[in-house]
């Protein structure tokens, strides 16, 4: 895999307040920050770029695209634990030990912001109505995992990729007039990493979907015909 | 199954501040509660009662026992999503609808606090160390979801149930001469239901691990021996 293991020190472009605000003027986390002069740093992933959860006392904001959450056990195996989007943050998880350590690898192009903890610990204490926003925020963080539970709860593969479909097309989904076609490209490989399956079987199980109409593809995005009969292909116990 | 579907209204039982003071003097809620005078209910379970989710607008805390998150999808099918254990908290999931809602399971003796998440949002404001505490109890519990996930990752039902089993020893063990004994029984149908398998096939699996003295059963209660002998159960992809 084209894995570029990302520097977080090397690859910051701090964004000056005016063009930060043209860009994400509605988005509340750097709306705050910025009408606070609290600073921060924006970060520009490709596709597969990763971050190393080194320390935690960092809050990851994520301003656009999508980052699946994967715990490293040290030269054995990966586990994918969750797939963030738009308006999640990752960060301050168990610290590592010897035997693994985290990493965010994003899915598409992404673009997230990067905070001292200690800031918005600061900023719960001197604004409350952030500080309600911060806890509202954190209770829907908790309840954002159990989303990934649902795919992964399956053990079939083919459980597991619909069950992905479908949560990709509401997180990142646009409605055009034959379905929802997702927002980014994705890898059949990257679809294998997140749902714990090989890239065989990914596309085998794809092209099953595309010869029955489920789905197609239009310039490498996949589009959902109907969500309904798409979820109909979920083996329930 | 026999479930005891419980009305949280009837089966209140509100101790009075002295005798919760003596039985959970150490629990930094409680201690709180009580010092600030802010009213909470108790309420205690028997293994296999529930509390239906039927709106979001308490917090649930865990002071004995532990319980599964189930959410239930109305007439066909149920998914555990977590497995909660003391010092958890549950409640303010997205408001169910029509085709679900959600349950907690007690596995064991459970005896859980209840309180009204307006009433810990106001705590939040009026004293800055209780809010830290909040906040900092928000981010373990997205955390938490993290460890079934690693659970329910695996496709195979031997590795579920091995890791479920290190989980418990984890969270719920105590150290004696042979190992580490889970602190309360549990039934083969509860250990299929949290790791989505059958009944059928847990017995099969527990009855080979006994067999090759990799687990035993004293008093009804499992002890695992070595949790790094166990562990080479799990298959890794």
């Amino acid at each position: 895999m084209n894995k570029n293991h990302l520097n977080p020190q090397k690859s910051i472009s701090t964004f000056s307040k005016s063009s930060s605000e043209k860009f994400f003027s509605c988005n509340p986390w750097l709306l705050f920050f910025n009408n606070n002069k609290m600073s921060y740093q924006i970060f520009l992933l490709k596709p597969n770029d990763i971050i190393l959860f080194n320390n935690s006392s960092r809050i990851y904001i994520i301003l656009m695209g999508s980052l699946i959450i994967t715990k490293v056990f040290k030269s054995t195996h990966k586990i994918t634990l969750n797939l963030l989007t738009v308006g999640d943050t990752f960060g301050q998880l168990e610290v590592a030990n010897d035997n693994f350590y985290y990493e965010a690898e994003a899915i598409g192009k992404t673009k997230i912001a990067c905070i001292n903890y200690n800031n918005i610990i600061r900023a719960c204490s001197n604004y409350p109505p952030f500080n309600l926003f911060f806890v509202n925020h954190l209770i829907c963080r908790s309840e954002k995992a159990y989303h990934f539970v649902e795919i992964i709860s399956h053990k079939s593969i083919t459980s597991r990729l619909v069950s992905l479909l479908l949560l990709l097309a509401e997180q990142n989904g646009t409605q055009i007039n034959s379905g929802i076609i997702l927002n980014f490209t994705i890898t059949h490989k990257m679809l294998a990493r997140i749902i714990g399956g090989s890239r065989v079987s990914v596309t085998r199980i794809l092209s099953e979907l595309l010869k029955t109409k489920l789905i197609s593809i239009q310039k490498k995005k996949i589009i959902i015909h109907s969500p309904i009969l798409l979820s109909q292909r979920i083996l329930n116990k």
